[in-house]
């Protein structure tokens, strides 16, 4: 089940008239959060950051850093600072939570995204939310 | 100005009852948008690391890894991994725009990183967007 909350979510609404049109000129931001996903392969730092690896080559955006943080007895972090801005995952293997956020100033391929949450980590419920 | 969009912005109520409720229990997050931004200040990486690490110790967070990434001609973006979770701030220079997330599993002092925005940085217009 993929839940998508865009139009919710544009929080930029709330900005004076100016600023809404400035952040929105500066990128896009979708996140997603993923429920009942499968606790080993979310809690495996290779297969989390090959995908992510993946989905920044199949989308054409490029990586500048990487910072990978296992934590003890589970969970993983990976950020990702991009050309284009950042890619963030972190993971709550105990609870079965996966949140993948992307920031970029090019189009965001959101169904890649879904894609990656359902058929690798197993996700049985996604929502998304997308700023713009 | 801050404009505190707190109570706008719980995007968790959209979710079912029970993811509602895990995603509040991993933690909350504090998105500041900040405008008319000192232009130099927020072009340098080293200030905005310091403050960062300062807020960081201020608030008895803890650094786990740190990525800092500096564009030309302009612009930073700087990730750190905490063992509470993460703290991400990208700037625009050429538009005086800075924006901070911190995701945490403690309290966030949200105070203070209004304080560094305004303070350290010269914004002139901060919107605070807080999920959780």
């Amino acid at each position: 089940m993929v839940n998508n909350m865009a139009t919710l979510m544009a929080y930029t609404e709330n900005m004076a008239e100016e600023d809404r049109k400035l952040v929105s000129s500066l990128g896009k931001q979708v996140t997603l959060w993923c429920f009942d996903c499968d606790k080993d392969r979310i809690d495996d730092a290779n297969l989390l950051s090959t995908k992510m690896m993946e989905y920044i080559d199949n989308t054409n955006l490029s990586v500048r850093e990487k910072c990978i943080s296992k934590y003890e007895p589970q969970g993983i972090t990976i950020a990702l600072i991009l050309e284009e801005s950042h890619l963030m995952v972190n993971t709550w293997p105990e609870h079965h939570v996966l949140q993948i956020e992307v920031f970029a100033c090019t189009d965001i391929n959101q169904k890649e995204l879904e894609s990656i949450a359902t058929q690798t980590f197993g996700a049985k419920r996604v929502y998304v939310y997308k700023y713009e």
